[in-house]
């Protein structure tokens, strides 16, 4: 496939683009030409566009994809107005840009517990509501998606071993590198097409946990 | 029928008490003991609840009320953070709340061309993200929805005649006293029901402009 990466330079991202080059091409979307020259010192194919700008632009940066993932993040380091611009309306604006330019599967790096609102993170309730309507609109979007929602992120390295299910609130956390490893999968395993997860380090080998779903 | 508004304080809310009471029973919605007190001093039926409480309390709020008006904003004064959790987020526990409850009106006060992203306003970007997706989910509720999208609001007095449709994209204004009066005609008006519209100052009586729909 081809497999556009929205998000390449964050934490999950960066895991991301080597495990999926194995078995795709992959493309990594950069926002600035410094970002775009940085991919391409490196080897990464990469395309130049930004969620702030029209769809009609992000759709010709994904002319030729077959799936999209979408591991990017306004972060904690600017304001709720990127939080609403960037991970829901920046969101939306790459599920329409899919559908748009035929790309049909989608793939959404969520939080926990995002579709369950008494059990949003008290103190980051505004990340929270962005990211529940984002994957609202994508399940109702008509894109074969998969929804990951990650408990507390882990810069550790990774053990391959998770808990996947509809709901997870005995809280934990998980690596960055295996939340790249559960998205890498899933694009892999149609199994995962139409579904939402929560996710947390545990026992079980990726395959078996998402086959399991 | 029995009216619950949600936002009764604001500039539109406070022209709509009066005009609904003449053929309802309304109650305002209060987030304040001394919201409330004021209220009652008026002789306005009131309700306390706010749309940062959970969905049940809402609900509870909404008991035995037929429709909800929804005319409440977070304003200018605070951050992006509360257009998320009252413009959007809000908004939505207010839809749930109204289903909850067995309210199955619910009329938006939204803003111009809130359903065309290229033509939101670039100095309210966020404002108009939160709106849309608000919108976009109260179309999908299931409620009987009827969606006033109005131009920049004034406080001079109302003129009674609108230019009311799908898309206006002229720009323009309206007064919030004709916002309100629009509110109220289209409780009166189950043609209105379903329906969504940019609404500007015009030429055109309000019940006319809403049956032409």
């Amino acid at each position: 496939m081809n497999v556009l990466v929205i998000g390449a330079t964050g934490g999950v991202g960066k895991h991301l683009l080597p495990l999926l080059a194995d078995q795709h091409q992959v493309v990594a979307m950069a926002r600035s030409d410094a970002q775009l020259a940085a991919f391409e010192a490196k080897g990464v194919d990469a395309v130049a566009a930004s969620l702030e700008q029209p769809v009609s632009q992000l759709a010709a940066a994904m002319a030729g994809m077959d799936a999209v993932v979408f591991s990017a993040g306004s972060g904690g380091a600017t304001g709720s107005d990127k939080t609403l611009l960037i991970d829901l309306d920046g969101a939306v604006k790459a599920m329409e840009a899919a559908k748009a330019s035929g790309a049909t599967r989608f793939l959404m790096v969520s939080a926990i517990q995002a579709h369950h609102r008494p059990n949003w993170n008290e103190s980051l309730l505004p990340y929270y509501a962005a990211k529940h309507y984002a994957d609202r609109e994508l399940m109702a979007s008509g894109l074969a998606y998969t929804i990951v929602r990650p408990a507390l992120l882990k810069d550790e390295p990774g053990t391959g071993l998770i808990t996947a299910a509809k709901d997870i609130t005995s809280g934990g956390a998980i690596a960055r590198q295996d939340v790249a490893r559960v998205l890498a999968a899933c694009l892999d395993t149609p199994h995962t097409q139409g579904q939402a997860f929560d996710l947390i380090s545990g026992e079980t080998p990726i395959p078996q946990a998402l086959a399991a779903l």
